[in-house]
């Protein structure tokens, strides 16, 4: 390749059709290929500030990834996303690719907008692994058992994420056939951090260990046999110091293969490997080194100066700055038993590299391991079935029409209707009253224990399955999950429904558990719609709304009872409220349950004052009835809101956002709600009594609403 | 003990004027202790709701902590915290316990204002580890290294959290003499899901692994010696078995000395061990059996209902119904060594149980490990200290007087005066422009890897020992930390200053990296002050301004120029917005770095139509300037308010619920700010104009409001 290639076109690129095109190329076509991407990279770089040495560094992984798999049919997510640009121009974006990071043009990040190659638009660390985790099991669940492939590429700086360890400690447990490979830049020009970089950088070549390692190697191998019992306790034996003391057993112990490391730069060796992680019905872990800014010499030489360079940081390319330096010819497609896998392990890579095979995930220890794993695991999965499952501090006492209860059925009677529903509890089964779920509904039900982050990028992975996940989470605990509600949910606009139980004031607890945020939280997300039942009329309603809906749903609940069916309920509509009773002076708007605290209200209103209040049930948080909410004061008349969260950003704020966006004057409408500060423990109407979230105060606040604007009546 | 007892006064509790009177108890004495801790736990049990089996559990761990500790001097935390109530009783709280969890009473949490004993208000899980790891950084650096000894208490429900993982992986890394108790309940009435949970049984007692083991053990102990070069080969070769098989390797892997199981009903043995890991120079996991409702039958025979169970559940108790079951006398105190750690495990554990020992943590395997991982951790801290940090999609190319870089440079020359400041990147050291400050202050600088989580919890401990910590992390980044803003910043009310750099429209990156909606998110919380400095004159106020201040802060800014300096700037107060223009139809109030846009605008309006418009800065976000901010309206002007954030439940939205509570009429207060979408990417400015975020559409706002309002004109 000379220098005066560069910018001329591309003759494969600009006329590949479709990233399968790749599986009948020749070796010699997939290095020109490789050779084509780093040029129009350079391209790019050459032209504006772009994440440059990151890409280069897994040009040929992302070869050998759409040359062995569809991913029309297959699955992969980038995580992070910096390093998408091979992807980009393998997958039809070559015409586009130089609008990149501009206006209207390609994003720099994964979007499914452009591509459906593109699943999720990723741009925070660590959400692959669940994100692939929760396709798989989808993808089991509507398509059949393996018949598709989830791989989720993540760099080492990422790892070190505690959404990764939750993911792969459930991907351990579940056993779905994921692959993970772990994008391991030799030259990193980050320092990893932290205990696992230290046991990464075990696994690299590091002299010393990498002579002990083989001395031992040969050591085990020559062990005397003992007899025939002592001979398969020392063949366990030999491997647990293989797996033990040859790397992987950090993941080997999470319940994933290992393979590894392999060079990331050797596109058939990457494609024997990928095939073997294919073969393999276990979550697989394969650690490949890659090199950033690899086949540019500057970029290699000082990878920091090129992770996102100034443009025209270079001048000139020099014929030598290019190389392509794997000239290995592929082997044939093939199958892989354990004992080949193995086989080709030794032959390929423990003598090309100076690192040995771990062998773990086939030899008998392993084996031990993960049968003893295996067995242990079912028959956890079989306790998981029919024990009661942990409640993380709950002390409710559950009544028979709590909401908690309401919603359980509700749940349950959609998942008879539907098999695309399914339920993620985050360790709080037993609290979500979800068992009669787990027992009737096992193979759709994911217990992903105290791990809320995770329990929604799983969600995620769900949904862009085809599948729709009913999220059950207590209000406080699902704040764990807000950069993932962000990413995972409203941006990537998903099906998923969230269902916030005990938001609102949990009682005994205390301020650790109120959940007093979540509407704060939530309202500024686009694309999610929010609900609140004002009583179990609501519930089933709204659950079937959630369901159809398409596209995010909330729906926030307290730790209370549900206050049993009314009759004349009105239909659900999204954004609609529904009026419960009119009135000509006013109304008290309802968010969430307080349905018989308006009624005392407003029937002390008209008793004593003959004041004609009506009742709104807001029903949406987002998008609101700005019509019919702020209808009584279009009229003339006030209107009080009450809700169980914060007043700062909460409910009646956003109805005086709405006011304000329509030019109303907002003086009669007065909001109640938590105030500034945590609310200590007690019984939940002790507190709401405390604060005043009750008809006496709701009628304090008429009075003095009628006092100041007495004239008005 | 007979049944009789139960309810008469306990002589050892009532009389117990501190924990450190433990220390010269008898064993026996410490034996009627535990007695009465679970007849007084009965008690309330009998009386309402409270965590009842998960408190018998850890009585004689609690126990042998405070007779081993003291903890006015070390450290302790309890993790989620509803297994506090023998702690409670043995820090002076007796008197008031049957109060616990009813209003006005004892909170079933741990809770700082009953108590110095109780560090932190802890009750979402998973926070304990990172807490002790803060405080333990933060002792270090005020008290002088490993003069106090921290220790995280941790259910084996909670350890599957990914905020352990970071916490692991960082301790691991900074190698701090923290002690973490695992408290694995054996009868655990949740089902543990995940890999990690698999990894823990294995350490359990399973009759063919246990087997196994011992043959292992035995046979590795009889392994022929094969010369001297082969012996110390075959040493670590030994080792590495025991370490690999015999458990505790996930640990191991992290950097964490593994000890364990020990029967957790043991008082002397307890103590043994605990006196064991205080003396070792690393961070230690100390592995221990507990038992759900240890001491009580009913309970051990149904652990589920009695977790948490309804008072009255029995009517009376039998005799047999309490025990105490271990009547093993304590060993003197006595110092540890590495050999001594050994030959005590083996010699109290694999005798007295089933368990062999893992020797993992003082086997010269695992010495090769660690001194290979002390080896490569001390040059990884070189090479931390000296290289360039990574940058997580950070492609701004950083203007001299960038927001970034000033910031950074008020940082540092506060860090001169100020030896308590301390500083926290999540592997952001050159997004953020910190390689000075880790270069001048190695000591009081953190990276811990792109764990934003646990950036948020170590800091509450640094905090918590004395430190004022600085978290300085993107504005979107942070959002992983919601939860910890929420428990570990806020509700603590601790004086941790959290910096959110890029907040607002990060440009090409796009909306994954946008950091629009932190104003929404931190406006709800409790003792927090917002603020948004307008240009490189605030940041250095606001930043004296935060360190002073003893309580939480947050600043945002954006990824832009920050504005140079201005003369005559006012100084700061906290809650007191800057009036940088005075005018007697209205006013623009900028929150944040609008003001030329403002003045723009303002020039344009007199220039136009003589309408004289004042300049507001904001400063402060919360708690907000009502009085100067709504002194335009109250005079019958106008506002238009600008933020480069969500403009659901945003700064404008602060001002409306503050016209809204002084019963100011809002017609004619106006904001911009973003819209309910995402926003794509493109350079900062081309946004901004596209969304309105400028001097034009303020002037256009302004001519809509007066036209509106003609008459008053």
């Amino acid at each position: 390749m000379t220098s005066q290639k560069i910018g001329k076109r591309r003759p494969l690129l600009s006329s590949l059709q479709s990233p399968r095109e790749l599986m009948k190329f020749s070796h010699a076509e997939l290095l020109d290929l490789a050779s084509e991407i780093r040029e129009e990279i350079y391209r790019l770089y050459d032209r504006r500030s772009v994440h440059f040495a990151s890409n280069l560094g897994v040009v040929e992984l992302c070869i050998a990834l759409h040359s062995t798999f569809d991913f029309s049919i297959d699955r992969l997510i980038w995580d992070t996303g910096h390093q998408i640009y091979p992807h980009k121009l393998l997958t039809g974006r070559f015409e586009q690719f130089q609008s990149i990071r501009t206006k209207g043009g390609l994003m720099g990040f994964p979007n499914p907008a452009e591509s459906d190659y593109d699943l999720m638009m990723t741009g925070h660390a660590g959400c692959s692994i669940g994100t692939a985790l929760g396709i798989a099991s989808g993808d089991d669940l509507i398509s059949g058992k393996n018949k598709r492939h989830s791989i989720a590429v993540i760099g080492d700086g990422a790892f070190s994420s505690g959404v990764v360890f939750e993911a792969m400690n459930h991907a351990g447990w579940i056993r779905k056939n994921i692959t993970v490979i772990l994008n391991d830049n030799k030259m990193s020009i980050c320092p990893r951090v932290g205990g696992l970089s230290i046991h990464l950088d075990k696994l690299r070549m590091h002299p010393s260990y990498q002579r002990l390692k083989q001395q031992l190697h040969s050591l085990v191998d020559n062990f005397p046999t003992l007899g025939k019992s002592m001979d398969s306790i020392l063949a366990r034996f030999k491997n647990a110091v293989k797996a033990g003391l040859l790397g992987g057993m950090l993941f080997e112990e999470l319940g994933f293969r290992y393979i590894g490391p392999i060079n990331g730069h050797n596109i058939p060796r990457l494609q024997r490997f990928l095939k073997m992680a294919r073969s393999i019905n276990d979550p697989v872990l394969l650690h490949v080194f890659t090199e950033k800014g690899h086949g540019f010499k500057p970029a290699v030489n000082n990878p920091s100066e090129y992770h996102a360079p100034s443009p025209g940081m270079d001048n000139k390319i020099s014929t030598d700055q290019f190389s392509n330096d794997n000239q290995i010819a592929p082997n044939q497609d093939e199958t892989f038993s354990d004992q080949k896998i193995r086989d080709t392990w030794v032959r390929e890579e423990s003598d090309a590299e100076p690192i040995s095979i771990t062998g773990s995930f086939s030899t008998s220890a392993s084996k031990l391991t993960l049968s003893a794993t295996s067995a242990e695991s079912n028959a956890c999965v079989e306790i998981c079935c029919h024990n009661e499952n942990s409640t993380e501090n709950d002390l409710s006492v559950i009544n028979r029409v709590s909401f908690t209860e309401v919603v359980r059925n509700s749940i349950l009677q959609q998942m008879r209707e539907n098999d695309r529903i399914c339920v993620i509890t985050a360790a709080m089964c037993r609290g979500n009253m979800l068992e009669p779920i787990r027992e009737e509904f096992p193979s759709r039900f994911f217990d992903v224990g105290i791990c809320e982050s995770h329990a929604v990028i799983f969600a995620a992975g769900l949904a862009k399955a085809g599948m729709i996940p009913i999220v059950d989470i207590y209000s406080t605990f699902i704040q764990r999950s807000y950069d993932q509600i962000f990413q995972e949910v409203s941006l990537q606009n998903l099906p998923i429904i969230m269902l916030l139980d005990r938001a609102g004031l949990t009682g005994p607890d205390g301020p650790t558990h109120h959940g007093v945020f979540d509407i704060c939280f939530l309202r500024p997300f686009p694309n999610l719609t929010i609900m609140a039942p004002a009583d179990a009329s609501d519930v089933d309603l709204m659950l079937r709304f959630a369901v159809k809906s398409g596209s995010p749903v909330a729906m926030r609940y307290p730790k209370a009872k549900s206050g049993g069916y009314r009759i004349n309920v009105a239909q659900i509509q999204c954004g609609k409220a529904e009026i419960i009773k009119t009135g000509n002076d006013g109304a008290i708007v309802v968010c969430g349950t307080f349905l018989e605290t308006a009624k005392k209200a407003a029937d002390f209103l008209y008793e004593k004052y003959k004041i004609s209040t009506g009742i709104i049930n807001a029903r949406f948080i987002k998008p609101i009835d700005t019509e019919t909410i702020l209808q009584p004061i279009k009229n003339g008349g006030f209107i009080v809101t009450i809700e169980e969260g914060m007043l700062a950003a909460g409910f009646g704020s956003a109805i005086l956002e709405s006011a304000n966006e329509l030019n109303i004057d907002s003086r009669k409408i007065k909001r109640l709600g938590f105030p500034d500060k945590y609310i200590e423990h007690g019984e939940r109407n002790e507190l709401l009594d405390d604060i005043g979230l009750n008809s006496k105060n709701i009628i304090q606040v008429c009075e003095s609403i009628l006092k100041i604007s007495k004239r008005n009546f």
